[in-house]
C-alpha cells in the first residue's frame, strides 16, 4: 500500500504502474485534473470549455508583473490560487490591488505554479456530480445549487432556485468535463453562473460534499455509484428521489462543543437526516452534514438549516437564512 | 462483555443487572417475548390480542396425549413450534396426523416447553415494524405484506395488497404489541391475516427482515430509529418515501455460488438496490436482500424479482411471481 496526500500524489508513478497494466482509478488524466488547478484550465481550455479568465505562473520574481498584466486587463480585484493543495477556501486569496498582493506573493514564492484569475460576479454557483465506467458510460445526477460562504460550501439546494433550462445545462456540462478528464468513479464539478453563463470552477475526481444529498436524496447515492463505476458495475439511477433536498453542512461552533451531544435537539426536527463525521469538534472545523427532504423546496431549507444550527453550526455571514431560522 | 446466542439469553442475569440500575435495552420484558413464544402468547392472551388458538407443554411423555386432544379439538394437521430458538422456518413442523407427530415428538423430549398451534387458514400474512422509546413514545412503519415458504420470508411488499384499513389495522396492533413488551428499540410485530381477522404470529425485538425495505424506502430506517430508540433520542419518521417499494430475499443457489459474481446482471436493472450480508455462500442459505422503490406495484416487484433471481436466488415453490420473471 502507498498512500499520498491529497494534493501530493505521484501522478508520474501512478502513470508508470498503468502504463505496466495495473488498474488505476479513477485513473491519471483524471487525478492530474483534480491535483493541479493549472493543468484542470489548460485542459478545459483545450476542449473548449467555459473557464473564467486565468493565466497560470510560478511564484517567484515574475509574478508580480504577470499579476499586475493580469489586473489591468481583468480589472481588479483578481483571485490568487495554489495551483496544488487548495480546498475549502485554502490557498485562495482574493486580491483587491497589485499592493494587497505584495504579502501574499511574498509567502509564495516557494508555493509552485499559482494561478490568478478574474473574480466572477456570481450570480449562483452549481455542481454536478457525475459517475462514470472505465468504458465511458456515465450518469449525472442534476446539478444543484450550491451556497459558499468564505469559499466554504454551506448549503446545497436540490434544484435549487435557477430554471430546469439551466439545470440541464449545467448537468450536460458536468458530463463533457468527466469525459474530458477520462474520469472514472464519481467526479465532481463545481460550475459559476454569471451573467446567463456558466463557467467550470473546480473539479474533484472523488464524492464530494456538494453529493452528500444523493444519500437520502437519491434513488442511488453518490457513494454506491463511485463503488459500481470503478468496480465497473452497471450505474444506478441518479433521480432525486423527492421533488425537494436541502443539505447544510454542520461546522464547530464557538466553543467547541462536540455536535453529538447536541442531537436530542436536532433529531426532533422532521426528517432530519444527521451525518456526523467523527471528527473532533473545533471552531470553524466542517463536522458534518444534514439532509431533508420533501416536497417544498422552503420547508425542507428551513428544516435542515435548524437542524444545524441547533448543532451548533455558526450563522453564515453574508447567506440570507430561511425565515423560520433567520433571527 | 457478555455475549449470548439468541435462544440462551439469560434473563435472569439481565433482570438483576436492570434491578442494579443497569441499562439494558431492549428490556427484559420484551426479551422474554422475543425469545420465548410460550411466554410471547401467553403475554398478548392476557392484555386480550389475538393469538392462534395454541397450547404450551414440555416436550416428554405428556406430549403425546395433548397433542392428540389439541388436534381433536382444533382439526389436523396442527403446528407444533419449540418455544425456544426457532427462525427461518427452524425448531416448526406442522403435523398432519398423531401418527406423523410421533417421529417428531421422539426427537423433542430434551427440547424444553413446545407449542402447538392451530393451522391458521391464510388470507395473508403481514409485518410490522415499531420503534419506541424508554419513555414509551413511539412510531410505527405502515404495515408491509410479506409472502412465506416454508417458513421463510422471500418478498415484502409495501403496501402490499390488502385495503388500507386492514394495514391500518395491522399497524395499531403492532403499536399495542411493542407497548406491551415494553419495547426499546426496534421491533417486529409478524401478522396472520385470516377470514377478516389479524392474529399475532411472531415477535422480534430487533431490525427485522421484514423492514429492511425502509433503507431505501422509508423517510427513516428502521436501523437508524433503532438507535435513536436505544438512545432515547427523538424518533424519525416512518412514511414511505416512494408509493411502492418491493424488497425480495436473496438466497445461495444449487449450485452454491457466490451472488458477488452475478451483480453486473442484476445491478443493470433499473433501481435495484443490492445487500449482500458477506456469508458464505450455500445453497438455500439467506445472503441478502434487494430492493426496488417507485410509482407501480407490479414493476417494482417484478424488478426486484428479476435482480434476486439474478444473483441466483431458487425461484420459491407455490409463491406466484410477476409475469416478467416467471418463465
Amino acid at each position: 500500500v502507498i498512500t499520498f496526500d491529497h494534493e501530493q500524489v505521484d501522478l508520474t508513478l501512478l502513470a508508470a504502474l498503468a502504463d505496466e497494466g495495473a488498474v488505476v482509478r479513477p485513473g491519471t488524466g483524471s487525478l492530474e485534473m483534480a491535483v493541479d488547478k493549472g493543468s484542470m484550465r489548460r485542459t478545459l481550455v483545450e476542449a473548449g470549455l467555459p473557464v473564467p479568465a486565468h493565466e497560470v505562473f510560478a511564484g517567484s520574481d515574475v509574478a508580480r508583473s504577470r499579476l499586475g498584466a493580469f489586473g489591468a486587463a481583468h480589472g481588479w480585484p483578481v483571485i490568487l490560487k495554489t495551483a496544488r493543495g487548495g480546498y475549502d477556501g485554502k490557498g485562495v486569496w482574493r486580491l483587491d490591488d497589485l499592493v494587497a498582493a505584495e504579502a501574499v506573493l511574498a509567502q509564495l514564492a516557494d508555493a509552485g505554479a499559482l494561478l490568478v484569475e478574474e473574480l466572477v460576479p456570481l450570480d449562483a454557483e452549481l455542481a454536478v456530480m457525475v459517475a462514470r465506467r472505465p468504458n465511458g458510460e456515465s450518469v449525472a445526477w442534476p446539478a444543484v445549487e450550491t451556497a459558499q460562504v468564505g469559499g466554504v460550501c454551506r448549503e446545497v439546494l436540490v434544484p435549487g432556485r435557477l430554471g430546469a433550462d439551466v439545470v440541464a445545462a449545467a448537468t450536460r456540462l458536468g458530463g463533457q468535463v468527466a469525459d474530458l478528464a477520462g474520469a472514472v468513479g464519481v467526479m465532481a464539478v463545481e460550475l459559476f453562473w454569471s451573467g446567463g453563463q456558466l463557467l467550470v470552477n473546480e473539479v474533484a475526481t472523488r464524492p464530494h460534499n456538494s453529493g452528500h444529498w444523493t444519500i437520502e436524496g437519491a434513488v442511488t447515492s453518490q457513494f454506491e455509484n463511485h463503488l459500481r463505476a470503478v468496480l465497473d458495475l452497471p450505474l444506478g439511477p441518479t433521480l432525486p428521489s423527492h421533488p425537494h433536498v436541502a443539505s447544510v453542512n454542520i461546522f464547530g461552533g464557538e466553543n467547541g462543543e462536540d455536535p453529538s451531544v447536541l442531537l436530542p435537539g436536532a433529531l426532533a426536527i422532521e426528517g432530519a437526516h444527521l451525518h456526523l463525521y467523527g471528527k473532533e469538534a473545533r471552531p470553524g472545523r466542517k463536522l458534518g452534514h444534514v439532509t431533508v427532504c420533501g416536497d417544498q423546496a422552503d420547508v425542507v431549507r428551513e428544516r435542515a438549516w435548524a437542524a444545524a444550527l441547533a448543532l451548533g453550526t455558526p450563522r453564515p455571514a453574508g447567506l440570507a437564512l430561511p425565515p423560520g431560522v433567520a433571527s
